[in-house]
């Protein structure tokens, strides 16, 4: 393969060599092939690799690129990978094969799971983390909140990932409070109990954003890669006067899984794109919860999140949705103990600091 | 309705109750809806307005939410109308209902219809527009095209949009030549023909891009909002330092229209949020073209990108794809006289130069 990307598409229709001509000069020279300089055929435009049958109707198509196609930055991976093509009907991206120049390029996750091991104290158990909730509350009700669960020695506390700029809450405030609650908690546990803000905020204060939540003392980073884009995340997680844990939210990115004919896989999407771009923990919905991923979909974030992909770490499996104390085994049997248990609404029926303690209690 | 946003939702399947609930909590406070204090089941929470039956199993169901709870900005906007619910199976977001609280926070298109005809001293007619290609070409061959298409009469050059930082052609030197080749241009023609570079870069290259393009004299730029957000290109958009006119790109953003049972309805994705995102051309695949695009899909494009949207600007459309000199009269017949024809790979089968100043003619 020499410097070269392989991508596999699945397709639903006829024509599977129609559709594969098309797509590699669509995702590459997006120009009448003919009129491309000779080289130009030959060394820029992608090559149809592979054509097999899977079932009635159903093809995989392997097409392979440059890797300079990419110009080796993450906006351009993506375009090469599923720019066009995610306007083409009933083809649905499902691997793709990096050679290690464009692996080499990408730092990937700062902390991954061994970082976080150590970050938290937690050489074999899983991550236990919630979402401060439900937006209405003032900053001061979430940073008590906060500071309760941190006592009851959660890892990870979140903003829910809809916590913006709200009048009840301004991030600002929120944060400062949030991350001094935390902090006055870490320093009678001991832990390093460690506060997410979201960065779902405007574009242009997004990295202002995160360095302000660094100096107020916020232990992590929240980021939705659907509504700011990955190559955000990529930036803060390569950052290193930020060097926080970062957790990757799926809003908006279910319209990419949400189709099983178009679309792009859940292990890419959930998994590997969230590596590239520096997630330490990708968080998804999970089986059986108020969503629609398959176990098989949920097997396959877990494979791609945590498979070897060069030189870049594995990370944890957040699996979201419905959480409470009485499915963590079957959670645990699903995904591993590198997981991180996100338990949310669950935790405030009855009394918070019960509940947290008996979930903390229940991990250890 | 005082301060809310209404959403409406198409929903294929049972129970439309049961979901209208589930995403009026799912969307705002995600958060078991009992256990919330009650002004905030009152005041925050999503209200179902409405729900109707529009064929056998399909529903369309109206949920407002408190403008509130954007926070207006672009980034919680979207996560308000779309964020978790894009992981909702079979649920489809069709239209938006903005209040003048929020639409009154965006500056939207700094051009629009009328501003691009004064720039381009293009009174009545439709705009003239291409992309540079294909890849692999140098950036002095580029120039040259650029030079070629400018002296022709076009009105919008841009670079097509997979060109980023390949080998063949580097994002700087190329915008420095091809900006040189179209001011040249413009000396002799006395016209104003832009070039517009794409931003489809890393993050935090962006805004310092857009300022560098400016310098060396683009005339326009060129986002993928799919890739780089939609909040890149607003911010881009309301940046008086850069003032240029802004074409959108659709790569990434086909998966949210590919199934017709999940996503994000085409005006809404191609027009409103393109409009709120400052876009002055909204680039789509033109129906009957290399995608898959129906005539009533690209109306509703047409449709969005024009209507009344509080202050907001009109925008031109920029049906796309396999455009020729021949298919003029069609296009203008569906789509206006407020259309930016783009024309691509055809300009090349022959002479560029002839080709290119039979289109001019034509649109005069």
């Amino acid at each position: 393969m020499n410097d070269r990307i392989c991508v596999t598409y699945e397709y639903h229709g006829t024509g599977p060599q129609e559709i594969a001509d098309f797509v590699r000069v669509e995702q590459s020279i997006e120009f009448p092939i003919d009129l491309a300089p000779q080289w130009i055929q030959d060394e820029v435009v992608g090559k149809v690799e592979e054509i097999s049958s899977i079932s009635d109707g159903v093809y995989q198509i392997s097409i392979s690129y440059p890797a300079g196609n990419t110009g080796y930055e993450l906006p351009q991976l993506l375009n090469v990978l599923w720019g066009n093509a995610s306007l083409i009907p009933n083809l649905r991206l499902i691997g793709v094969d990096l050679p290690d120049s464009i692996l080499g390029k990408f730092r990937g996750p700062r902390f991954g799971i061994d970082g976080l091991r150590t970050h938290f104290s937690a050489p074999t158990r899983p991550l236990l983390t919630t979402a401060l909730k439900p937006m209405g509350s003032d900053s001061k009700t979430l940073a008590e909140m906060a500071r309760t669960l941190a006592l009851a020695g959660f890892d990870l506390i979140k903003d829910d990932h809809s916590l913006a700029n709200q009048p009840w809450s301004m991030w600002r405030e929120r944060v400062e409070l949030v991350s001094r609650a935390v902090k006055d908690a870490n320093e009678i546990t001991g832990k390093n109990c460690a506060y997410a803000p979201s960065l779902n905020l405007p574009f242009d204060q997004i990295h202002e954003a995160a360095h302000t939540a660094k100096a107020l003392g916020a232990g992590s980073l929240l980021v939705l890669p659907g509504i700011t884009g990955f190559d955000s995340m990529r930036t803060l997680a390569e950052d290193d006067s930020i060097g926080l844990p970062i957790q990757a939210h799926p809003a908006l990115l279910g319209s990419y899984t949400s189709s099983p004919t178009n679309g792009i896989a859940h292990g890419l999407l959930f998994g590997t794109f969230a590596r590239l771009a520096g997630a330490d923990i990708t968080i998804f919905p999970n089986t059986g919860g108020r969503f629609s991923f398959t176990p098989a979909q949920c097997r396959e974030i877990l494979d791609h999140a945590q498979r070897p992909l060069g030189h870049l770490k594995p990370i944890w499996v957040a699996p979201a949705g419905g959480m409470t104390l009485e499915k963590i085994p079957e959670i645990l049997q699903a995904y591993g103990k590198d997981c991180a248990l996100l338990i949310g609404g669950a935790l405030s029926r009855g009394d918070l600091a019960t509940n947290a303690q008996a979930m903390a209690q229940a991990i250890q």
